[in-house]
């Protein structure tokens, strides 16, 4: 057993937990809610409208539902935020009372682009995912999911990812259920990769991803080795 | 072949090439190399002291040589930077002279460390690399080799790395030499991963490799799926 799954077999932190995606409709957001649902978690997907929500989850089968994204995240144990990067701000400010006492994972890559192509913004609170924490006192942020292609999450044809998952965060509970919850796309491992303050690193690296997708003609992602 | 590989088969793009080390008596130079002068290259490593230079090449073999930082980069066609972050502006500034017109490898990763572990401290110019070139009007600078651990590039166990190097530039034809020259570690892939630009995140994630190297007692690197 290695050092990553041995923590899986203690016990099953999401039995019976509701994932939600705030900004869910958007092609990272479909592609998670699609893997979750696939390994058998109820998915609540979340959008200004209710009406768009419900469009895409019921594309994605049945264990998914549409919301409102204040209805998302006021029924959901965990949460997602999957939003633009220049919506980030307003978007969780906006849900900070629904998101109180979760667990809220941000997935959110601070990114821009002009002609020479992506870079990664100067963020004044160090990353996306520091700036939901200070938006979101009373909630735990952890951040995950950066750096996975929603072309291959919604791709029929991927079975199985070759990618694991960083999450990184400094609630050690926290940490452990997003990475049992990174761990149920199959193919993926839920890495821990350190404190919250080293969260824009990870996230500013998408840059780099894009880079490499353009260069090579690819969708890569990451696998980090000797674990 | 892969995409990778393909730009290999045109010519031997480092045939001839000395490869030099400025702060190459570190566990990251000497490792590297070690692992250099095991493909058959040239390498020198330098040092302030001349003395302590050629003492730590004529541990790592015959085709090692020690000499002065000045001699090092005098004498290189392509020469990588592995000091510490504290002296990086200071001894990459009094080479100025030397490095002009070359190809120059910044493998410097600015980190601290506090009670809560390694963090990546603010970089003025964006990352040591982009430093570099700022201080190099002269020279063609490249990020790379962030990411292997000095211990495992030692370890005469370790024949062949499972770990992928960034590499990152805005000079097509000095990225595509410092992709080859990553390819001569056994094991290796030299990864185009983006404009200079997008240095300083490259260089930031190894205080995430750190934390993961804590939490599950490794010596991590990454690898890059689908290319």
């Amino acid at each position: 057993m290695s050092a990553v799954d041995e923590h899986h077999q203690v016990v099953d932190r999401l039995a019976g937990k509701i994932i939600g995606i705030i900004g869910g409709t958007g092609p990272q957001g479909r592609g998670l809610a699609r893997r979750f649902a696939d390994s058998g978690l109820q998915v609540v997907i979340g959008s200004r409208s209710a009406d768009r929500a419900e469009a895409a989850a019921a594309e994605l089968g049945s264990s998914v539902r549409g919301a409102t994204n204040e209805d998302c995240a006021e029924t959901a144990d965990i949460v997602l935020v999957t939003v633009p990067w220049e919506g980030h701000r307003s978007q969780v400010e906006a849900l900070a009372k629904e998101l109180a006492g979760k667990v809220v994972v941000d997935c959110v890559n601070p990114l821009a682009f002009d002609k020479m192509g992506p870079f990664a913004p100067s963020v004044p609170e160090g990353s996306a995912a520091e700036q939901a924490q200070m938006l979101l006192a009373d909630a735990t942020v952890v951040a995950a999911f950066h750096h996975l292609s929603a072309v291959v999450l919604l791709d029929d044809e991927v079975a199985s990812l070759d990618a694991d998952v960083m999450v990184v965060g400094d609630d050690r509970e926290a940490t452990n259920l997003v990475q049992d919850l990174a761990g149920r796309i199959a193919g993926c491992r839920g890495v821990y990769a350190g404190r919250l303050r080293n969260a824009g690193q990870v996230e500013a690296l998408t840059a780099n991803l894009i880079a490499i997708n353009k260069r090579y003609k690819a969708h890569a992602s990451l696998r980090v080795t000797d674990i």
